[in-house]
């Protein structure tokens, strides 16, 4: 098993370029999003506002590339697999590399993701099916909105994971300890109260099995953040491609409330 | 019992402008910071890199002084009985009302207080000496930094509350539901850990008989981002004058994590 650091040097060196579901599953993987400075209290507010769907992990300050409040030897231009580069947030290119595009007015921030709370509910006994079929996480996009911050809006988008009848309360009280990467459901049972028409067409990822004798339980997903920062068509902005994370040196069990 | 609202009402009448101790107790209370709009993304993210002591209940865009979220028929600008007009960050006026000083750029921030936990402390037969005593808790200036942001820092300002050593324990466990109004303790049992010469001498509010039989403990406390405010000698600068809080519409059980 590679540590953090292994990976991000592996990754930087062009050695691992896919996505980086299931690697060094005990440490916090995060969502990329680098703006211009003008945007960068409105966005942050967003973040603030809407902390399930978009919990902060770390924020940089303008031009600040090292992040070093979560691993300190590692830089976010580098060492993701794969980055989208928006231009007025409706088209992107993807590169490996953004050392070339990077400048000193950009805030970069990462944001909590559901690994790291999969990982928990494993441990516990409770089945993650979409880690069980090798398949991507089914997201929707809901009825709900998130609360605005200047320029940014943004539907809640949620992921969903079936779990059994009998081990939704379990599921519930152990993601509650992980409120800085999504937390607690925000939904259980009835996908019609989040105005999603149908659980076997997810608006990103995959369909998974529904079992008899299966709850679906959703969460808010980080994909909420990117669509808020597309909202606001900045002429441009970095995201990471989807799937393809900043993997922290931050252990999952770290960012547990209690 | 006046409900929030009225305490409000009589603020903003005159009625009341005395400190907001004990007043609508099942509903939170708030420090109040206002800065323009140039160091707003600095702030904040200060208070989100500092979550304990600063925890952020509402943040305001530019001009914009009715709290919505926390309560949506008040106004800022007068509902709090006592306001400190800060120049470069080093002297003050206080006025009872800032209407005729707000101005379209100036971003307000609403950061949360222990008053919403001392009350679920006493709800669960844990003595909370200072209320015992009528008087205002201690506060220290430890030799612990916060994380900078921006032009912003400040030593970590911690509150004691002596907790009998069989009930310390359960402390935790109670104030860490609370993690938007300061949370879990940053500290149990020896002051000097945190570079505290002399619990009998705090910097701020007053000495607390602390008995046999008793460990003193701390919380982080919304003082630090006073100092944190002051520290960036803005040109101008609003807080609330200490014990004279922002009282919100939202109760505290709201803000419990689980």
């Amino acid at each position: 098993m590679n540590s953090p650091a292994e990976i991000r040097q592996n990754i930087r060196n062009g050695i691992w370029s896919g996505p980086t579901t299931g690697l060094a599953q005990a440490y916090a993987q995060a969502n990329l999003v680098i703006l211009d400075r003008r945007y960068a209290f409105d966005f942050l507010l967003f973040c603030v506002r809407n902390p399930k769907p978009c919990p902060i992990l770390e924020v940089l300050e303008p031009g600040v590339f090292v992040p070093d409040r979560v691993a300190d030897q590692a830089d976010i231009r580098t060492d993701i697999p794969l980055y989208r580069i928006w231009e007025n947030g409706s088209s992107f290119v993807e590169q490996t590399d953004i050392s070339a595009v990077f400048n000193t007015d950009m805030v970069s921030f990462l944001l909590g993701c559901s690994f790291s709370f999969e990982g928990a509910l494993i441990g516990a006994g409770i089945p993650v099916r979409n880690i069980e079929e090798g398949k991507n996480v089914s997201m929707y996009i809901t009825s709900r909105s998130c609360e605005p911050a200047g320029p940014f809006s943004a539907p809640l988008v949620v992921t969903m994971r079936p779990i059994p009848h009998e081990l939704v309360s379990r599921a519930v009280q152990i993601t509650s300890r992980y409120a800085s990467v999504h937390g607690a459901p925000i939904h259980i049972g009835d996908e019609k109260i989040l105005g999603i028409p149908d659980l076997s067409a997810p608006d990103f990822g995959d369909p998974v099995t529904i079992k008899d004798g299966e709850t679906p339980v959703f969460w808010a997903c980080g994909v909420t953040s990117t669509l808020a920062v597309l909202s606001a068509k900045p002429p441009l902005c970095i995201t990471h491609s989807p799937g393809h994370m900043f993997v922290s040196d931050i252990l999952n069990e770290q960012l547990a409330v209690i």
